[in-house]
């Protein structure tokens, strides 16, 4: 034959599943996003249009439905393995990855308190969990983070000294407001995947790290920024290996009111989302 | 002529607008998106394509950076009044709309309390004003709300004994999820175009009606849900001349286990977006 | 009591439906997103919580599929007549409104032909239908258009004369792009709800006079194009009763090259999305 | 240090691009959507906080444009190639990538032909080419695609003989709609490094066979018709080294009517767009 199949992976994307945890009346939820993609011995299903060994898409959003029902979901990183090892352990499977986002939502606060069964959507941050599990007893992976993440600064942060050629027009700043909407995505490393980790609680730690430690510090450049906000979250919690963040710089520009008579003092801004910067690097323990 | 002029309104739309107030290092932001639209005497413009009467939307964009310098921005209601009056002034205009939508921003709390100049965004929810001014010394409305408002209860909710006629196949049920990604907005009635009104205080006290009754109350229908947290945000404030709410009702179905030998008692749900209910209903104060 | 209901609807939204009608191995295609709203005697639903005259918006979506079956689908103004009919005559609907968006397809051109079975996506461009079809006899109401239409003209248009006052700093141009993501929406006179009136040509028709006359025509701004137009569409139709514009102006500037030792001779610009004009003009036949 | 800078890269995404090219009254046009990413020597600033080797993400879109002047836009990949070739000139870089997206526009047809300057956009399907030239005299690569290509076949689609499990609910079936909106890319060889290539005309054979290919082959899986429509492109070019299909399934379910006492012989179907099957897969030439 003149052609061979190179990589290939295909599953259920973008299954939708909210669960709801019952103690008398108070019920916790938890609202998933969950994407299934299977890589293995597929090759017939390609080349010889032969389906014996594909497991439906349909039957992967059923597990899913099913699994939820055995394993009350709790940190979307253990729900992910529960599915990721199941497929993992099917003869034709090589890798099993499970992508999760959950969307958050918070109790409503009431006069009377926290609601035990009311919610509103927090954020327009997803959390993210990918769990990779290889068959035949392989190698598992997990990595956590947030995207969407959307945070803006109105001072400490400048841009100076940078390369000037013939093309170069922008002018040095001191002080300027710096804004992103965000991915920040880690691993965690052996102790993560034993029994009884907290993802829960080292997602918020890691969350915690990057929202104070972005507040805290004084920005020369986007790049700078991802290396001390990368480096204070490995700094927190040893589990983590590696800390990648990718965040377009969505610029907000002075307006220049001159023609108007009136003098702009860091004021007004136009906000805008294209063109943007977008600064893509990951900080990891020196080996 | 054979034809004529209908309605019709011109104006400069998504001018992006952030203002930051400088008290120290304390920063208060504003993050705008601002519609400005016109009516009034353009007739030439559209049918003999003479532009003397017409205010260029460019420099519409253009006022409104130059009157947030001028009037620093607070609540959006008051902004659109400034905006809304200036454009109401121009002879050749017969009526001036402003439409204010304001993306939430909350300070990042870090170990060293809130930060006096970083932010992270705030909910998908979007806080919505829309302000219009009659020229010539006309009527000016002023109606707030919020869009995107994402809000889910996991019970307290039913639907039984509605219509069945040979297309329904849709079970009653006594207990449901009830879930909205919904938009409600109100007007203020004469007391709050007086100088001094707090609108965000009006607009707090609202949206803290809205949410508190959205959870405590046991919702027969949609219907009757939007009657039920109506007459609480009227009853609140007095201001308040009548709310319109559109929700959406988006379905939260139990997913059916008993294929695979489960029981769903009320656990696993799957979230779907379409089709999905619509429900548009205004309450108002009995004249 | 204190308070009462105002104006209200309710209905089932983004129903999607796709029908293949069958002549041998000539298959005819339509896809349609179909939201159904009604208006009546739903008082009793809001303010006691009382179900017996609610047609359960699941019910609506059943009926939406069961009379595609009945009914095949042609013109998306057809079918919407059907349904509008068929919820005008419960008799608890005063007004029953159909909207359906249909989404273009094209048979895919191969070396052997038109397939009669394989279709792809035309356009961006989504053709609309509303029809509106009152309780108890009264009267029905047909408009038809298209949203998303993006058309782009690289010349013949100008915006000199108009106003210019301290916060104007737009220059005049004789000669600059323009570019528009627009709505057009027309009404059918009585001749187009008798039976046999033929919806498809009608709206080709019209389709093909906008983007003739777009492209034909010296702008002297976005108003008087709508004008140009829509007066051409009128001419071409009589039975076309008004013609409603609405159309962002998505401005292309021309990027400023001097800094580089370049002059820009209408060769490069950068395109923007916002801010943007918007242009709202409806044309109609003088009474 | 405890920790060091892993895989990195910055640039300038969403430069908006359209140019014209002008002979006499009959214009060119060319719309383009460019990213600019670079790798290399950038340690420093992430590290130190040192810019002095950064190119200001301004500047590249500076530089973009100017190029835009000096390179008359043809086919997206020929300019990606002079501005990867660009930047990757500067001593700093390793690597630029420069990532195009062409949306399409055809000439509007009018009675008196098509027309020299007004165009509407043709199709959802974007073009894409992705350049990528190593510094210091090293590879350059260069791929090529389209996404958002949307395409149905209402027959000559079945899906059978697939595993089936605790968790299999769905039916095997001879005849379905299949439907995606996918992306397509491949990769050029080293003839079309070389100067000359038509890249135009390459890029609309491999789209041409992409299409009939999809409309003539009956399709026993998404997978197996990635394999049949790849193996057909690279029959008809031998410049192409390997193509890469990423299929969402796009679910068409036949609706039920039983309930409603009607059959449903393949004529109404519900679409969907989530939960989709995902299908991955690469074919390439055996080496």
């Amino acid at each position: 034959m003149t052609y061979e199949l190179g990589d290939n992976r295909y599953g259920k994307s973008q299954i939708r599943l909210v669960t709801v945890r019952r103690r008398g009346e108070h019920h916790d939820l938890r609202d998933l996003t969950v994407d299934v993609a299977l890589e293995g011995d597929f090759a017939a299903a390609h080349v010889a249009g032969e389906n014996a060994r594909v497991i439906a898409t349909d039957t992967m959003k059923n597990t899913v439905y099913a699994l939820a029902k055995d394993h009350p979901v709790g940190p979307p990183e253990v729900f992910g393995l529960v599915v990721a090892r199941y497929f993992a352990a099917a003869p034709q499977v090589s890798r099993a990855v499970v992508t999760l986002r959950e969307h958050g939502w918070a109790r409503i606060e009431t006069p009377a308190g926290a609601a035990p069964d009311a919610f509103v959507r927090s954020g327009p941050a997803t959390r993210l969990a990918t769990v990779a599990v290889a068959g035949h007893g392989g190698e598992t992976s997990i990595e956590a983070g947030v995207e969407d993440l959307t945070v803006l600064k109105t001072t400490k942060s400048g841009f100076v000294g940078f390369e000037r050629d013939a093309c170069t027009t922008l002018a040095e700043t001191g002080d300027r407001i710096i804004a992103t909407k965000g991915t920040a995505t880690w691993a965690y490393g052996p102790p993560a995947t034993a029994r009884g980790f907290d993802f829960d609680a080292a997602h918020a730690r890691a969350l915690e790290r990057l929202l104070t430690t972005f507040a805290e510090h004084v920005s020369p450049s986007v790049q700078t920024s991802i290396w001390i906000i990368a480096t204070a979250i490995l700094d927190a919690d040893p589990a983590i290996e590696w800390v990648r963040m990718v965040l377009p710089n969505l610029h907000h520009w002075s307006v220049d009111l001159a023609p108007f008579g009136l003098e702009n003092r860091g004021e007004v801004f136009v906000a805008t989302s294209e063109p943007h910067g977008l600064i893509d690097a990951t900080v990891k323990r020196r080996s």
